[in-house]
Order: C-alpha cells, then sequence, then structure tokens
C-alpha cells in the first residue's frame, strides 16, 4: 500500500501505454471513486464514459487528430515550440494504445460544472496511480464530436479525454518553489 | 496510514470545524502535494492564499455574507429550497471558526487555468483528509474583492475560500448509483 504523498509524487501525466490489459473492475472502482468527490449542490454533474472498443478508439484517434492538425494551424510560433519542447505533435498514438479511454463529460445545466467535474477528475488521476495505473488529462481544443460519436445529449459538454493503462514517465518533476505558488496571511 | 479509498470515502464538505490549532507545516505539506498536480502545458497556474489572522478572516467573512445576500436576493425560490435543504443560509460561520481560509487564485494568462486549479483543488481535499483535516469548496457567486483584500493581481483570478480544520460530517454520502454516472462503449 502506497501513503498518499507517494501518489501525489508518482501521478504524472503520461502519453506512452503498455500493451497490459486492466481489468474492467478496476476501471469501474476507480471510477466509483473519483465520484465520490463533492459537487455544486451534490449534483454530481459529470458523465465517465469508458471506451475500450479497438474502431471506436479509432475513430475517435483520427478525429482528435484533425482537430490538432487546425489548432496547430492556426496557433501562433511562440506556443508551437511551447508544445515542441514537451515532445507534443499532432500524432495522439495513445489515444489508442492505451487500453481504455475514459471521456468525461460535465453537465451544463449543473451549477460550476466544470470545476465539479475537474476536481473529480483530480481524485481519478490519484485512484489509477493507487491502482498502478497512469493516465493525461487530454482537451483536444474543440471536442463538440464527442456527443455524436458517443451518443450523448447536447447539455452534457465534453471535458477531458483521460486515456488510461499502465505506462511510466521517468525524470524529475519540475516544480515551482513554495513561496511562488503560496502567499502567508 | 489510510488507504486510499478510504480517503475518498472520507473526504466531505464539512461546514463546521473545531477550535483546535492546525501546525502551519501540515499545511504547507497539503498545499505542496496539490501542487504536484499537473496543469496545462505544466503553467501551474495557481496561487495558494493562506490566511490564518484572525480580524483578515473576519472581513472576508464579512464581504462574503454581504456577496451572500445578494445573490439570495435574487434568486428563484426552486434555489432557495434547494440550499434549505442542505442547511446552506447567508451566514458563513465557517469563514471565521476554521483556523485557516485557503484561498486559491488561477493565472488567467494560462490555458486551461481553471481546470488545471479545480484538479489541485481535489488533491488538495485528499491530501487535507490525509492529515485528518476537512474542508469545503466555498464558491460565493463574486469573489472579486479577493484580489483588493489580498492584493493579488487582477490575472489571477479568484477560484475558490477552502476553510481548512479539524471537522467532520456524520450520515452517509448520497451517490448516483454507477450505470448513472457511467456508459460503457
Amino acid at each position: 500500500m502506497k501513503e498518499f504523498k507517494d501518489l501525489c509524487h508518482e501521478a504524472r501525466s503520461v502519453r506512452r501505454f503498455e500493451d497490459s490489459p486492466v481489468a474492467p473492475e478496476i476501471v469501474n472502482e476507480i471510477i466509483t471513486l473519483a465520484c465520490e468527490a463533492p459537487s455544486g449542490l451534490n449534483k454530481q454533474p459529470w458523465l465517465y464514459c469508458i471506451v475500450s472498443d479497438h474502431d471506436l478508439k479509432n475513430v475517435i484517434r483520427t478525429a482528435c487528430e484533425k482537430v490538432e492538425t487546425e489548432f496547430y494551424n492556426k496557433i501562433n510560433q511562440k506556443r508551437k515550440e511551447a508544445f515542441q519542447k514537451m515532445n507534443i505533435t499532432i500524432k495522439k498514438p495513445f489515444l489508442t494504445e492505451a487500453p481504455y479511454l475514459i471521456i468525461v463529460f460535465g453537465d451544463n445545466t449543473a451549477p460550476y460544472y466544470v470545476e465539479s467535474v475537474w476536481l473529480s477528475v483530480g481524485w481519478f488521476m490519484l485512484a489509477a496511480k493507487d491502482k498502478g495505473l497512469s493516465t493525461l488529462t487530454y482537451t483536444p481544443e474543440n471536442m463538440e464530436c464527442l456527443n455524436k460519436l458517443l451518443n450523448i445529449d447536447d447539455n452534457f459538454i465534453p471535458q477531458v479525454i483521460l486515456p488510461l493503462g499502465y505506462g511510466e514517465k521517468k525524470g524529475k518533476k519540475v516544480r515551482k518553489p513554495f513561496d511562488e505558488i503560496s502567499k502567508i496571511f
């Protein structure tokens, strides 16, 4: 069993996943824990879609890479360089390599639905790490196509795609010093 | 040491806090862990303000209750009843009772700063629970006054006030069933 602080140290954005399968029960357990998070007026305004179907992952990858291409064509040089520095390109192999894509929607009829969903996504990441799994908060600029592809009502707004599987990122986390991210009163 | 799943079960929104003091080192440790969360382009666009000064907490409470009064005067009956059902009123005693108010700002020059900050707030809640502490995501409708009160630059947008201290909420968490918050593909 890992200490909580080690989960925080080890949970990182991972873009390469191993081939190894993940039991569906583990995925359900992670999502169940993520959905124990508090939310505005306890509306629990999240919908976690669990995609493991190979063909559907392929369709999602194609759609996202199309969005990425359009996005890259319009951003400025500085932004492109920032992506390059992080080894981020328009190719998103993790969308087909990860055994699961967890696609999270937020119900826009609930107050603070964006905030609530992302708090829950924070719990999801740590719950995944507690099971030895990794993920990534992947947010293509435009995710509207996901409603059509998954047949989800329009009041549910796509928030993030979370590829989920076994994978690691080596190296040290670069963190701002404490006095840069806090102020004491 | 608690299992991760127990942290998720036990972390709940708490509105009553005990008088017991909390060591500043513990608060710093919780914030440090929250700031290990991933963020858009690793910009770490958060600022955690730590308020323990009694007079300042009083000023913040007065300002927030003024905002609440204005808010309650304009919401509809249905919303008022929803608040009543949750025992939420315009009085916010936790803003002076909790030994700390952690006020989190997001840097609006960073991409996905709202999403990043709230993911980090999710980690904060669990890190607090891991130390036996409780919190609440308190979001008055208008938080602009916090920039002036704490002398924080305007590009930092107040996201949430997190009272922090010892406190518990009894009773069972009410959660939607798994098939209502998930879909399998």
